[in-house]
């Protein structure tokens, strides 16, 4: 067989249903449920026909090893799904991940590939996200093993139940000395470029994230009895707040966005002004830099709204997470390989974050992505052409032939 | 005795607290309840110590009658209260008929007065208001019967728990013809006479109110990963619409007020950007002419705002209420009577609506604000002076004797 971007797709979508989702009316593959175990069943029979070596390593990730040498490249993203998923967010980054194997049979390489299917990205089932590359680079500890699903079950007893042994669960852990980098594909999710007619985007950074929570009190009252200029809404406020955390983010580069996404009003009913209103936001961006000054801008806002309206305003930090860059010589080698495929090779930062930005805090990583129709991701009507998919495989084999080229790994 | 304004607000602290009120532990006195059954009590008490007859109609509405002749001026207010209530808020004005009675006694009037204590003004127990003013008034048929409160309660099995007849509660109707005209005093509920520095203010009219509801539709998406440019945000695009809202309000005349009291935002996750959004809109005002262009005018941002967002905006009439305006008449006389007590006659508009509307469709109909503290009311720091209460009642005294004077009663 040669590599096949198409038949990475058709993998992903046979992945769309029972018995690889735990529900029959929508895609939820959660981590270590049935649709799990199922899908690692099939992902290692493909591996094994793509010629590879696998094991299930202690935290219930799939690895396929192919080739030899004393240091593996890591090809790798997560097969675990959000509630009523699409069916690449995820699952695309492996399947192409085999096809290289496909497409490099036979081809000596000066190091070995292994293709991780990860367990847990999404926090699919318990509150963490990307809970298992961190095991598998040594960011988390034996107090992970305590953490509660919705159902109240334990990290441990789920681990019992798919057949691994709690007490091995860090043995999942790598020496990064082993890795030569990582490499990650997956959709863009987000519409910038299909915007631009681009098929794929080399990831600069997965972007540097803050939240906060916002109350505005002002004063409750009736609403037929309180003349205009004597208010004190609260709603009004935050709205002129909202509108200037947009007009800030849409004043800086194309990287920096900034998102109300929850607001409550109170008390909430249609004949009384509002008196309290609490709202989040969140800001993020390629860089700490960029970031903090559109945070500092938003924060000047609400103050200068609040004291204006004669409303009171508070703030509460909730996330910081600094930025992940991707590494600056694997980034070249990946535009290069992305250039020889004949798309442009578009540089842009990762607004979500990825099992990569656990991997780039100990050795040198890269992100490809791939473009999805409409942005839309998350959502049943996540979709992705085959022919990205075959761009998106071209330019990982060539980036990989690259890599072997080099010659200082 | 004399009339006495500070007594008026005293006995309105006296019922603020068990047993008329029905918690332990704030005011709420609902229709027919024990609360209201023990004030009912109370006030009968006060209004026969002022020379009254009194009775309990078939609504369970409390009638003080003082006087003779054909006719009767209504002096009325409601006894019942919404839940963590304030003091003031209906018993004020049933407390200061009553003194007007005390400074009445002695004079020979042309016309009895009766002085009503209302059941159910609020909707404090059944969801219609102003359901006892209503029946008196004729406008209301036997369907009322068959609401249910909260409790899934029928008003039929209320009324039978209090000791009334079901089949009599449309006999509380009484004829028009009887009426030589309505005076209800009632706290401003709103901000705009202590912001002025008066103490009282001549009602022109109870406003006109249209009440909308708007869904404003735009594209869900991953806060992290959609450009600001790309998205279709229900959230930005409904904050400029209640600026708009607020905008357009604040431009026209005095008593002209709108207001967003409910927002709700969907998914409203903080990483995720909304796609949709249902807010309400109420707008009020004195005149029918200047609410509708006022609606218009917003119903029309609305469109231009969802057209430049790229976002989908609908919207329902939910309610549309006419103005009931005063008699003028009687405006004059009561404004007569202000100007006696050495204050400024200010007419005001009633954002808020009252029993006074319900009799102004078959009667003439007076209505006098009083200055509440920062406006605040439906709240137990509702606060009014008894300097104000004294100003008011010298107010109402003096109308129902230039209302004597008529001589066309």
């Amino acid at each position: 067989m040669v590599g096949s971007g198409k038949r990475a797709v058709e993998r992903c979508n046979l992945l769309g249903v029972a018995p690889f989702s735990d529900s029959p009316d929508f895609l939820y593959r959660p981590y270590l449920g049935p649709a799990h175990l199922s899908a690692l069943d099939q992902l290692s029979a493909w591996m094994r026909d793509a010629g590879m070596t696998t094991r299930i390593d202690p935290a219930g990730n799939l690895v396929g090893r192919f080739g030899d040498g004393p240091k593996s490249l890591i090809i790798a993203s997560h097969i675990d799904s959000v509630h009523d998923a699409g069916r690449y967010d995820g699952p695309l980054g492996i399947m192409l991940g085999i096809e290289c194997i496909e497409a490099l049979r036979g081809e000596a390489l000066p190091f070995a590939i292994e293709v991780y299917a990860f367990g847990d990205e999404e926090g699919s089932r318990f509150p963490a996200p990307m809970l298992t590359s961190r095991v598998v680079c040594g960011q988390i500890d034996a107090t992970a093993l305590d953490v509660a699903d919705r159902a109240g079950g334990s990290l441990a007893s789920a681990l019992a139940s798919a057949g691994l042994n709690k007490d091995a669960f860090l043995d999942a852990r790598r020496d990064p000395a082993e890795f030569i980098g990582y490499l990650e594909a997956h959709i863009e999710q987000g519409p910038v470029l299909e915007a631009e007619g681009l098929a794929l985007g080399v990831v600069t950074a997965i972007a540097a994230q803050k939240r906060y929570e916002v109350l505005v009190e002002g004063v409750a009252g009736h609403a037929g009895t309180n003349s205009m200029s004597l208010r004190k809404d609260a709603l009004t406020a935050a709205a002129e707040m909202v509108l200037a955390i947009e007009a800030i983010a849409r004043s800086g580069s194309g990287d920096l966005v900034a998102t109300v996404g929850r607001m409550s009003v109170a008390p909430g009913a249609p004949n009384v002004v509002p008196g309290k209103v609490v709202f989040t936001i969140d800001v993020r961006a390629g860089a700490e830099g960029v970031r903090d000054l559109a945070a500092e801008a938003i924060l000047n806002a609400i103050a200068e709204i609040s004291a204006r309206r004669r409303v009171a305003a508070s703030h509460n930090l909730v996330h910081d997470l600094p930025a992940s860059p991707c590494d600056a010589a694997l980034m070249d080698l990946l535009s290069e390989a992305v250039a020889a495929t004949g798309q442009t090779p578009r540089r842009i930062v990762s607004g979500a974050g990825h099992d990569a930005m656990v991997f780039a805090k100990v050795t040198s990583a890269a992100m490809l992505f791939i473009r999805c129709k409409d942005g839309v991701s998350h959502n049943p009507l996540e979709s992705v052409t085959t022919q990205d998919a075959e761009l998106a495989l071209d330019a990982m084999v060539q980036f990989i032939k690259n890599i072997g080229k080099r010659g200082n790994v």
